[in-house]
C-alpha cells in the first residue's frame, strides 16, 4: 500500500490529527462557512531587525495539488477514528479557496499577515500544518542569509548546507530561500535542477586523502575540471599546501588549464587567508581566489571582512541552513472571522489582531519606508498596501515558472533593502525598530469584540461574503 | 521533465555538487578502489551527556534504492560539467557495498562510529551528503526527546511539532526519533501512517473561535469524538472554562460520553494546572486528565513536574522538533582507508582517527557500562562490539517492516539506559562524562600515518580485501 502513497510533501496526511478529528465534528454539524486563517509572526527574533517574506510558491503549489489518495482514504478508513460518510466527504478533498499574501521576497515585521486564507471551515482547517511547516522555514532562511550577504558586499556566497539541513525538504528549501535573499548559489544539486540556482563546488579532504601526494590530487581534479576548480588547501598544512601551488599552476597554465580558487576549511580563517594571499600574489598568482567555509554566520563573516582579511568567497552552511541562532519563529496560523464574523483568540500572551488584514507600508523622505500600518481590509488607508492576490478559486494568479518567480522575488527583496532605514540593516538589534501601527478600524474592530457587542459583521464594503 | 524525476529524497542528486565533480575526476583517473569511510560525532553537545543513534533504517532505504534517472542524467549531460563517458558509467549507478552501524537505539558518545560505508571510491563518496543529512537529524532528535522522557517518568508524552519542523521530511523524522526515544506518539498523521506510531490529537484555538460559545464547541466536539476527546480550555479564561465542564460532563455521561482529558496551552501552565485540577475535583471530574502545551523542553517539563503541577501528560513540539538548543551536530564522514591504506585528516582541530573501527563496549558492577573502547577492527579488545552489520552488496541484512525495526530500536533504547551510569540521565551536563579510551592498536596506527611511514597496510586478519 506504501508504493501507492504520494511524496510525503504532497501529502494530505501531513498534518496534525486534530485537523482531522476537527473536520469531521464540523463535517457532523454542517460547519462549511466561509473561514478567514492568516498567518503572521508574533515577535521577531531578539538579533531579526525584519524578516524576509519566503516559501509562498511552495505554499500554493500545495494548495493547488491538495488530494486525498485511495490509500490514504482506505487507511483512514481502518483506523476507526472516522465516520464512513465523512471519508466520503474527504475523497473529493480539494482546495476551492482564495489566498493573498506578501509576494515572496517582501520585507515584513511582527503582526502582519504573510498570508491570508479564505475557505470553507474545514479545508481551511486541514491545511494549517503544511503551511506553517512550508512558511516558516524559508522564511527564517531567507532573513538569516540577507544577513551574510549584507556582511559580505561584493563577496561570493555559497549555501554549503545540504547535508546539515533538517532533512531533504529543508536542503532544498534552504538552497533556494538562501538564493532569494543574495546568495549567488548552492552546492545542492537538485536545487540547481528544480530552480536553475548556480551550482558551485570544490572538493573535499577525502578526494586529497585517496591520493598518495596532495599536489598530485590538485593536479588529477584540475586536468578533470579545467574550467572550474577550486583546491582545498588545508587537509595537512595550509600554507604548505599554497606554496606548491605555483609551481602547478604554472605546469597546468602551459597547457592552458588555469587554476582558480583555493579553499580554506579550517583553522583560523583570516589568518590563513592573509598568509596564502601573500604566498599567491608572491608565486605570481593574484588571479587565485580564496574561498573559505566552517561554522560561518554572518557575525563570522563580519569579522573576517573587518579584519581585512583577503576573502572572495564564503561557503556558508550549517548555522544558516539550520538557522542555528533561531531555529524556530513565534508564528501562528489564525482563525480570524468565520461565517462574516470576526474572531480573536484571546489566550494570555497569544491574543491576535481580528478580522481580514492588509499591510500599508508608507515611505518618507528619499523614499525610505517609514511606517508600517496594520488595518482591516476596508478601511481606507494611505501607503503602499503589501499583500497581494495570489490565488482565486484555488488556481494560483502567477503561473510563470519555479525560476521566473524565485528570480523576481529575489529582485524584490534587493529593491526592497534600499528602501529599509538604514538602521535596520544593522546586524545589531536595532533599539528603535521599525513602527507598526495598529489602525483606528482595526483598534474599533478589537475593542468591540472584546467588550462582548462582540463577533461583529465583517462584511462591510470591500470584504468578500 | 520535472515530472519525470524521483520524489526529492529519493534522488541521486540531492547531493553536493563536488561530490559529481569528485567522481568524475575519480572516474578520470580509474580510482574505483574500495574506499572506507566512517560517519561519527566529533564532540558531544555541550548540553548533552550521550546521544542516541537513529536513521539508520532511512539510511539503508537510500542506499538500498539509489539510481540515477533518466530525466536526471539528461539535465546533469546538458550542464556541460560532465564528459559522456563518465554519464554514461552513471547511468549503472547503484550502491553494492557493505554498511555497518550501531543499530538504531544505541546510546553512544563522540569519535564512535556511527555507520561504516566500504564500497567503490566514487559511489562511497556520493552519498556523503545525504547520508549526513540522513543521519545527524534523528539522531539530534532521539537525543533530545529522550531527555523529555527522562525528565516525565509515567506522563504521556505526545510529538506536537510537525508544523515547525524544517520541512516535510523532518517533520516525519521528528515523528519517528521522538517515538524511538520513548514519546508515546505523535500529532503527525502521515507518521502514524508510516510506522504505525501511536497518534494523539486534541483541538485547535479555532475550533473554539469558529462557534459562538465555547462550551457548545466543547459539546459539539465530545458527541463527534466520543471515545477520543480532548477539550482546549484555554482560548478565553482558563479557569472559567474548566468550571463549566463538571455541568457539561455530567450531561455527556447521561448519554454515554465521557470528557476524557483538557489542554492548557499558554499562561503559567503549573499555576494553572494546580487550579484546573481542583476545579475538576471538586466538579467530579477526578478522571479527567489534564494535558499541557506550548514551548515545553526537558527543563520545562523537569521544572513543571518538580513544582508537583498535576499534570498527566505533554504536547512538546517546536523545541525538540528543531532541536532548538542545539540543532546541529559537529559530525563528519570521513575517508579513513583507500585501497587497503590507512588515511588521516589532520586539519587543525578536525583530525581524525584513521582505518576501520569497532568501538567495544565494557560493563562493570551490576552491568553498568564503564567504558568504550575505540579500536581497530582486527584488534582484539574484551566488550560488547557495538558496530554490526547492516548491509552487504548492497543488501539491507534486516528486512523486518519499518514498524519491527522502530519497535526493536525504542526496546534497545530503553535496555541500554537501563545500563548507563545514573550521572548520565541527569540533565545537567556530566562534569566526568563517560570515558572512551583509544585503543593501543588505534593509536600505533596514528602515531605511523603521522609518522609518515604511513599509508600501512590494513589488511591485517580481519579487515576485507
Amino acid at each position: 500500500m506504501l508504493s501507492q502513497m504520494p511524496p510525503e510533501g504532497e501529502s494530505a496526511l501531513l498534518t496534525d490529527l486534530y485537523q482531522l478529528t476537527m473536520m469531521q465534528a464540523y463535517f457532523d454539524a454542517g460547519m462549511h462557512g466561509m473561514a478567514v486563517f492568516e498567518f503572521f509572526v508574533r515577535k521577531l527574533p531578539p538579533a531579526r531587525n525584519f524578516l524576509v517574506a519566503a516559501g509562498l510558491d511552495q505554499a500554493l503549489e500545495y494548495l493547488e495539488t491538495l488530494r486525498i489518495s485511495p490509500a490514504e482514504l482506505e487507511w483512514l478508513g481502518a483506523s476507526g477514528r472516522f465516520d464512513p460518510s465523512f471519508l466520503d466527504w474527504l475523497s473529493g478533498l480539494h482546495f476551492d479557496g482564495d489566498v493573498d499574501a506578501l509576494p515572496e521576497g517582501t520585507v515584513f515585521f511582527a503582526d502582519e499577515p504573510l498570508l491570508r486564507v479564505v475557505a470553507p471551515l474545514p479545508v481551511a482547517q486541514l491545511v494549517e500544518s503544511r503551511l506553517i511547516n512550508l512558511l516558516q522555514y524559508p522564511t527564517m532562511v531567507a532573513s538569516k542569509a540577507v544577513r551574510c550577504v549584507l556582511a559580505a558586499p561584493g563577496r561570493t556566497l555559497v549555501d554549503f548546507g545540504m547535508r546539515r539541513a533538517h532533512g531533504a525538504e529543508a536542503a532544498l528549501l534552504s538552497a533556494r530561500a538562501s538564493h532569494l535573499a543574495g546568495f549567488d548559489g548552492t552546492a545542492t544539486v537538485l536545487a540547481g535542477l528544480r530552480w536553475d540556482i548556480p551550482l558551485f563546488g570544490t572538493m573535499a579532504h577525502s578526494f586529497i586523502q585517496a591520493h598518495d601526494d596532495e599536489l598530485a590530487a590538485f593536479e588529477h581534479f584540475a586536468r578533470s575540471h579545467p574550467q572550474a576548480n577550486t583546491l582545498l588547501i588545508d587537509t595537512y598544512d595550509t600554507e604548505a599546501a599554497a606554496a606548491r601551488l605555483p609551481a602547478l599552476a604554472r605546469r597546468l597554465q602551459a597547457q592552458g588549464i588555469a587554476v582558480q580558487a583555493v579553499r580554506i576549511d579550517s583553522g583560523d580563517l583570516g589568518a590563513h587567508a592573509h598568509r596564502v594571499r601573500a604566498i599567491l600574489d608572491a608565486g605570481g598568482l593574484p588571479g587565485v581566489r580564496i574561498f573559505v567555509s566552517g561554522n560561518l554566520d554572518e557575525d563570522r563573516i563580519d569579522e573576517l571582512l573587518a579584519s581585512g582579511a583577503p576573502i572572495d568567497g564564503f561557503g556558508v552552511g550549517t548555522r544558516m541552513n539550520t538557522v542555528a541562532d533561531q531555529p524556530w519563529l513565534d508564528c501562528a496560523y489564525k482563525l480570524q472571522e468565520y461565517a462574516g464574523h470576526a474572531r480573536r483568540k484571546r489566550s494570555e500572551g497569544k491574543a491576535t489582531w481580528p478580522g481580514r488584514k492588509q499591510v500599508f507600508r508608507r515611505y518618507g523622505a528619499h523614499g525610505i519606508a517609514c511606517e508600517d500600518v496594520l488595518a482591516t481590509l476596508d478601511e481606507p488607508c494611505e501607503g503602499t498596501a503589501l499583500l497581494q492576490p495570489a490565488m482565486r478559486g484555488g488556481r494560483r494568479l502567477d503561473t510563470s515558472s519555479g525560476r521566473a518567480q524565485l528570480v523576481e522575488a529575489r529582485q524584490r527583496l534587493k529593491d526592497q533593502l534600499a528602501t529599509l532605514p538604514p538602521h535596520l540593516l544593522d546586524r545589531a538589534a536595532s533599539p528603535e525598530g521599525y513602527p507598526v501601527r495598529i489602525s483606528k478600524g482595526l483598534q474599533t474592530l478589537t475593542a468591540a469584540i472584546d467588550a462582548g457587542s462582540a463577533l461583529p459583521d465583517c462584511n462591510r464594503g470591500g470584504g468578500p461574503p
